[in-house]
């Protein structure tokens, strides 16, 4: 094995979110090198011996997670992004407003002290000021990572998850975003109510109920809305036309349908690129659901994450 | 006080759902002399001391709350509407397929043996046989009830709750139905998502919050749906612009003006009449927004349950 070199050690970065910490260390040429991964998101950092300075278990997680790394390299700088930049999180990055070109994102980080001889900077979060407002804290990084990769004059990024974001970009300019809770509302549906009494938790992903699910919002029973047509998962199981195995993805499927039908009719653009970032599995789901309502190209960005701390860590005159 | 006599024990009818069962003793004019109200739901039964009879808990709740009026009145007959007659509850009643004329469903009661030398009649629910089915149990006996009173040849009902129900009644056949989970996703988002972390509860409604919710569905930001709009409850929190305390109000009245929005654009008559059926309060905040909608004329039925049992129980040739 060859061993490390300061070249190996040009950026540590983090993305540090809710509920896990995610480290990465890059070297000169801003290639992964090593990465990590710990469970000490904000909201579940490690417990602290004594004394009550709130900043001391973000210390704590960090030196616990990267304090090899930041002893073998001490010139090299620190960034992260994610919640760790939020209210509840290290230090507020205060949002900046969109629309905004990319490379000012970096420029406008946070520092907090590490308490190890160098600072931590924090990334920003981005919010669209309208009627109602939008925010983001975290995607920002990923999309950044994706426009490396990807230089339409028209662009749509599509993040999956708990929140779903979907991010306009246009000339390079990230112009306008939407949240979606579709990831949460499906485990608030499937735990806390009656939906989740006949669901069963299917051996494998049932694609044919996925779809099936999918394809209500663009009938004309998807009129009725999705607070409505969400009952039809307890009803065809009732009816004997929807068994319970199925229902799990039959509803990932029609609240993914409902997202994609609503951000179809706010879509201007004909047949714009859609590049999705996220979890393999979901981005796969999208695809699917993305074809059905003849969106698209759709790519799928690798390492987004990885690329845009970078990037930012550039921006910011960090690395070279 | 004037001593009961037979002619005061012509009816005993029962309203027994999830989580409770409420009690009625009708006189022989079918006035309500006597009610009641117990905690016993079909999901909290009474314990019952010895024998694995799955219907020993059912007699036992049904003796507890009128086994003395059922001793004052042998030969009363005995009613019961809601999820007792469900697969979970004492016996299955199926369901009526509608389209239907309402007097229809006394006929088609289901006998269940109480072991008290009589049986209990169980009232069906009914069955939308669609694309997506549609079921209710409970809210038939409300509807039966309202049309005594409201006999236009186009009249919309609606149930507003947990889920609430909008029925099509035309020329006094049960036409039509759509179910809305509107109550119950408003309880899994306020209790399981990140919605209710900034949420602070009220100290009295804010009507003022409600509509400022209630209007969104009609404006081109509702075009993003429910699923994104709701994103708004805590980002107009982030931006400082709707109180903590405001939040609940706002979260309510976007889900229903959401519903209503759906709701009228599957309405083909115009300026219907609407009855709403149900909580005095809900009643309240859903006629505000059906005013907002353009909806209506809005009344509000009283006693549509007690009123309904007595009806079918008066189809099913049980009462004169």
């Amino acid at each position: 094995m060859k061993k490390d070199t300061q070249n190996d050690y040009a950026l540590i970065a983090l993305d540090w979110g809710t509920s896990s910490l995610r480290c990465y260390r890059f070297n000169a040429q801003g290639e992964v090198v090593e990465r990590r991964g710990h469970p000490w998101g904000i909201m579940n950092l490690p417990a602290v011996e004594v004394g009550d300075d709130p900043q001391a278990p973000f210390r704590a997680a960090l030196h616990s997670a990267c304090g090899d790394w930041m002893q073998a390299a001490p010139e090299a700088p620190l960034i992260a992004a994610g919640m760790v930049g939020s209210k509840q999180g290290w230090r507020e990055a205060p949002y900046l407003t969109i629309p905004l070109a990319p490379d000012r994102i970096g420029r406008k980080l946070t520092q907090v002290d590490t308490g190890a001889g160098r600072p931590l900077y924090i990334v920003p979060g981005l919010l669209q000021v309208s009627t109602l407002p939008n925010v983001m804290r975290g995607e920002e990084t990923q999309v950044v990572g994706a426009l490396r990769q990807y230089r339409d004059d028209e662009l749509l990024i599509g993040l999956p998850g708990t929140h779903s974001k979907w991010v306009r970009v246009t000339h390079g300019r990230i112009q306008h975003f939407d949240t979606f809770m579709t990831g949460e509302v499906y485990g608030a549906l499937s735990a806390h109510t009656i939906l989740g009494r006949t669901m069963q938790k299917p051996d494998a992903p049932d694609d044919a109920a996925f779809m099936r699910g999918a394809r209500v919002a663009q009938t004309v029973e998807g009129q009725a809305g999705v607070l409505s047509n969400i009952f039809s998962s307890r009803t065809l199981g009732l009816t004997g036309e929807l068994d319970a195995a199925a229902q799990p993805d039959y509803l990932s499927g029609l609240l993914i349908g409902h997202e994609l039908a609503a951000l179809k009719s706010m879509t201007t653009v004909h047949r714009q690129r859609i590049v999705l970032i996220g979890d393999a599995g979901l981005c796969r789901r999208y695809r699917l659901a993305l074809e059905l309502y003849s969106m698209g190209p759709v790519n799928v960005a690798e390492e987004a994450t990885e690329a845009g701390l970078w990037l930012l860590a550039q921006h910011a005159g960090l690395v070279n």
